[in-house]
């Protein structure tokens, strides 16, 4: 059976045979990961660290152990590719293999530009194969039922959101903390609300390492009126990942890696016209508060077992636009960041907010 | 004993003099708190709500109550006038209060603008009595613990702070989140570092009242490289007062009105240069958390214990800089508020940071 | 009007006039309390120490200050002694107030032993005045919200509770800890439970004094089959006041003075007959957690107020008996106490359980 | 190489070979555990069911799976046999093992009573081979950090000891809560206390499957005067492994689990004694709380570690006897659990303490 046979679907019978390339931080979770999905045969693990590579093929007896990434893309019985290496290498290895006519799973962020984004989107297109980006929080039950509670309209309105996500360590050596944590946030608020900011502003500090940023602090505001502030760090006293989520119904607190993930408040305030009293009037609620319960599924093995339905079904990743657009949020980010914390029009570069548009004439939109 | 000679100070034997003005939400604390000042006598309490005003009566057999603040400043027996009425008050009664020879005690914020502020001042210099804004939070136990901290050099450089202040509830009526919570962590902010930030970006929203932004969340940019992140809210599912703050050697959490304010945590980063392994190295470090012990001492009875003591001691007050600053801080948010979170030089009113100055020009920096 | 006359109840329009005894540690607060019941005019307060009493005297002006508790009996215009003195003088004080024919409120413990409880109780009835005993947990809305729950059987048969009350001081000069602090819990577990327990057992240490016990550890066992353990304790790290109720259908924790004092674990395990399957089967449930909305009122007004409306009312308190039994209770850890734990058939001084009585004979039963 | 040359120490150079037996809940724990220990090599892998048997028989391609316990015993490569059986199996499978002359590890509870227990030792100390129980808190490191602690003196004297262990599920289908979760409480008790309590209670109840309680509170009586007390659930809201120590000097709280596990609070009360003052004084100290950096070693590979350590160096298990205690502790509390919480003298049956005996008559003691 040759690539372009493959390409267009896997029978249900077959198993599927995967490549994973990249065992640093995060590939030997997915390799872990590819070994709980039915149906899966990893046929290869790759990386350049020889030592490194022989201790996991001490692991996986039945896996390959390479150096060499073409390896994998001559060999004609390998389905798929899964990519775990750092940020910038993820372009020209995805690139290869869909041209070589393999499945193709990248790690987030994406890539490190939205138009190389672009580029293995049209790529993956062209040739007819899976493409998906591994974006974890978006099989993870609590950010579902957070969905859930938006979708049927339980929160009422989002007004907005209010984000950490801190702990000390790890520093990347070639990438900000936007880069590395950011992916995570924007996913997950571009999956609740299915809209793009307008605009983005990032204010933050290399505290160790000079050029590296290791905390941020981001705000971005949505054509829906619905503002998010999404405060990023290496360095922290403690660990806290805490999504506040405050509609006109109800409010959220979601904290990820808690006995109770999600928590849903029955509290607001009412506004009641001016019309009818003369002066306005306020009048606050405050109601019962609702842990729900939470399947405790693991979200990789989710994601994974999404990649292998994909190639099965011949179906096009319905995330792959949402995963472009986070990479378009992180460069927006990093623009705003460049120059102090500057409103910056997201895919645009930097810029003020249309109202001031006047005032500051054409030069107000720089080019990153 | 007329006016002059009471303004150049009081005997220790004889007792302060006192009259309240405004039993709304903050005014009865005062009060309480007067009342367990030694030396102090409340000789009048005034309010425009004739039945507000007669409750506090009943409670307060020994003071007079007015609706009329000129039986105030007409009492050649009265010493000293403490103002808790709406901010856009403040300059007025505050004023008059100086005018008539009164040591005068104004609640935060000291005053709408940077201009009323400084005139106040030049009046209270002018006249030769004491002033004195309530800056309750420069008197809390904890944020004392957090400045001992900082001077000591326990926590090592700071590199950045990030803060939360938020409830449900109390909306103001006439006035932003940033007017009314803002002044606590400005206050705060400008104790323990004893410098301006350069400038400040603020994106928020009027989510309930049209007009009235009941969430903030705000960024500065201080000469030393420190960066502070503040949230403010009405709108939040749990009260949280939570302030990290993030140093070289040790980092800090501080929240307030819990059963261990102050936690430091013996927690960093270290970063070997290049030079000395071609590549540079980071190491994590983490060691003991200590809660110390905090006093429990009521701010407010300690700070109006001050007032008192600047009145015997014939003393001008240390904080009505800081106090001036905080009004400064408000108005430059609220502008960069206005403005879709364009970052404002503090005192300036909007405009962009200094390395893009050239790219926008001279228009670039706009009058509020 | 005389003593006889108003015992008989009083207009719903007069007001009640108080006398209150003891102001040392509780006092203040019920006296704070008692101001704030509509129709309750404080007539005396009175203390054995001078200067405590004219600190009190200054703060309440229209009460009169005596040392002399006989002035509170000769009084015939005053209707209700409120008594917040030791214990230990809890007989003899209300046994003078009912003899005077004053409606009687006591402080928990009630008296210092069950017939000196009863005989008040009689006395009482006897003299057709109003006698209650302060027992402020019955009042407070989470306690009431917690017997809610068991009563409409949300919680299904209740199958065990387990409780800390525990906290750093404040040691009691005279009394035990049992003393001090078991008649909370008591109270709680007889008002949700209203069945009294067959046995008792109590372990503890005087640690810090000789002589008193600063923690026990007691045991319950209901005729219904329901298991208790209640730790009390004035030496402890930090403050807790926790109580788990397991029943079959639901559990509850209730933690006194948390922002969500009562918290409702849908949570269980089904038990599957061995009939049906050969061997028996059990399922684990987990359900949502909910923290219901609880009031804000203050049980000790509350308390104070149902005092004021038996005696309009010319009503007798329903609580009475319970508040016998929480005597009767803590006689009996106490014995068990003195006894190294040994179980005591609740009532009538340590035993053994009914099922070894015959191992031990006729001796097996002591007198405390 | 015989078994008899074997049990005289393994050379430093050689790998120890062993055989997991029971691969139940606990053993594919140590089977994990033991592939991490550097110079051990897993020979075997034995159970009864055959489908879990081929499940790690994939796992670990390199031991031989079976289902004959004999083939252990039987093979003369063979050095040590690691048991996690249920209890009731434990005297003869590690029986057979030492009489087979290889080193025995038996999984806590050690031996179903102490007479078994106290066999198996004989058997070990009359073969000369390697005997050791898994009593993993033992090597757990905030365990350690608190027996130093202790040993140190910086707690002072010792006054009681509190212990909370409950969670929902699961049950065990032949013992009780207390053969199941009470090991841990009394060997981590012993270890910190180096004495074993004289008496012991313990009410219980079986809530949920007839014959089987499923929680038990218990408390223990020392000869130095410490108490201690310790819940036990299977039944509970949510999880909960809390124990304070209270100390004359300090107290701390030790949870398990937790992101801060031990905790040190600088708090007591100072006793004046009545001499000097007329009537004793009472002083509450309240200074720091401490959270030590606790290192995070896992305690299961420490143990095993010492195991092989015991076999290479020849050296008897200075933990056997505290081994055997708690196979007595959980024999007395069962007692005590079968006679309604009577105290029992431990180690004796059921009886009441000495300071009643004789109230009770030499008929006191019964035989269990």
């Amino acid at each position: 059976m040759g690539p372009i046979a493959r390409s267009h679907g896997k029978e249900g019978g077959a198993s599927v045979s995967v490549g994973v390339v990249g065992l640093g931080y995060w590939g030997p979770n997915l390799l872990r990961g590819l070994v709980e999905v039915p149906g899966v045969d990893v046929r290869f693990v790759c990386d350049l660290d020889a030592e490194r590579l022989s201790a996991f093929a001490r692991r996986y007896p039945a896996a390959t152990p390479t150096e060499h990434y073409e390896d994998l893309l001559a060999d004609p019985q390998l389905d798929a590719i899964v990519i775990a290496t750092p940020v910038f290498t993820h372009f020209e290895l995805a690139g290869a293999a869909l041209r070589a006519g393999k499945h193709t799973f990248v790690e987030k962020p994406f890539a490190p530009s939205t138009a190389q984004a672009e580029e293995l989107i049209a790529l993956a297109s062209d040739r007819d194969v899976r493409l998906m980006c591994g974006q974890t929080f978006l099989y993870s039950p609590p950010v579902r039922a957070v969905k859930r509670l938006i979708d049927t309209n339980e929160l009422g309105e989002i007004f907005f959101i209010s984000s950490s996500r801190v702990n000390l360590g790890l520093h990347q050596r070639d990438v900000s903390v936007i880069w590395d944590l950011g992916p995570h946030d924007f996913s997950i608020l571009l999956h609740w609300l299915e809209e793009m900011p307008e605009s983005i502003t990032a204010v933050g500090r290399d505290s160790i390492v000079p050029g590296i940023h290791d905390v941020a602090f981001m705000t971005m505001q949505f054509p829906s009126g619905i503002v998010a502030n999404v405060e990023l760090s290496w360095l922290a006293p403690s660990k806290l990942r805490r999504t506040a989520i405050v509609g006109s119904n109800k409010m959220v607190v979601y904290e990820d890696g808690t006995a109770e993930p999600v928590r849903v408040f029955d509290r607001g305030v009412e506004y009641r016209d001016p019309e009818t009293f003369g002066e306005y009037h306020l009048s606050y609620r405050s109601g019962d508060i609702r842990s729900p319960m939470i399947p405790s599924t693991e979200p990789l093995v989710t994601e994974l077992s999404e990649f292998v339905r994909l190639i099965r079904a011949h179906e096009t990743s319905a995330e792959l636009e949402l995963a472009r657009q986070v990479v378009t949020l992180v460069e927006s980010a990093e623009t705003s960041l460049a120059h102090g914390g500057l409103p910056v029009s997201v895919g645009e570069g930097p810029g003020v907010p249309p109202s001031l548009g006047s005032a500051y004439g054409p030069r107000a939109r720089i080019t990153a």
